[in-house]
C-alpha cells in the first residue's frame, strides 16, 4: 500500500477527529444546561442511576472494534469532564 | 423549568452519546487500518510527532464550552485505546 493510501486514511483520520470534538462540545452545552435546570429544581448533580443507564444503552449499541469495556472507559472519562463543568459553573455562580 | 425540558434534555443527550460511539469506533476502525498499513510498510505503530500535531490542530479547532485541557485529556484516552487496539492486532497476527 502506497503513502498516498496512508496519507488518505490520516485525513479521514483528522476528519473524525473534528467530528469527535464537535459531539463532545455539544455533549458538555447539554451538560451545562441540564445542570442549571437541575440546580432550578434543588436537584444533586451526580446521578450515579443515570450515569449508569447511560453506560448500559452505550455497550448495549457497541457494535465494536473497540470493547465494551474501553468505551465504557473513554465514556467515563467524558462524563467526569461534564461533572467538572457543571461544578465550575456552580462555582462562578456562587461568586456573582 | 418542567421535568419535560429535563426528559428533553435527556433524551438529546442520549442522542449525542450514540452519535458519539459511532465516531469513537469509526475513529478505532481507521487506526486498526492504518496499523496494518504501517506494518506491511514496516513503520513503527507510536509516532509521537503525528499525535502532537492531531492534538494541535483539535485544540486549534476548540470552541468549547470544554477547555483546551480537557479536550486533550479525553482525546489523550481516546488515542491511548486505538494504540492499544493496534497492538492487540498485532498479537493476534503473530499468532495466526
Amino acid at each position: 500500500m502506497s503513502n498516498e493510501e496512508l496519507d488518505q486514511l490520516r485525513q479521514e483520520l483528522d476528519e473524525v477527529n473534528l467530528e469527535l470534538l464537535k459531539s463532545i462540545n455539544k455533549r458538555a452545552q447539554l451538560v451545562q444546561e441540564i445542570g442549571r435546570v437541575k440546580k432550578q429544581q434543588g436537584m444533586n448533580r451526580f446521578d450515579p442511576v443515570r450515569e449508569r443507564d447511560m453506560l448500559d444503552s452505550i455497550t448495549a449499541h457497541n457494535d465494536g472494534p473497540f470493547e465494551n469495556s474501553t468505551v465504557q472507559h473513554i465514556f467515563k472519562e467524558i462524563f467526569k469532564a461534564g461533572l467538572e463543568l457543571q461544578e465550575d459553573d456552580h462555582r462562578k455562580a456562587l461568586l456573582v
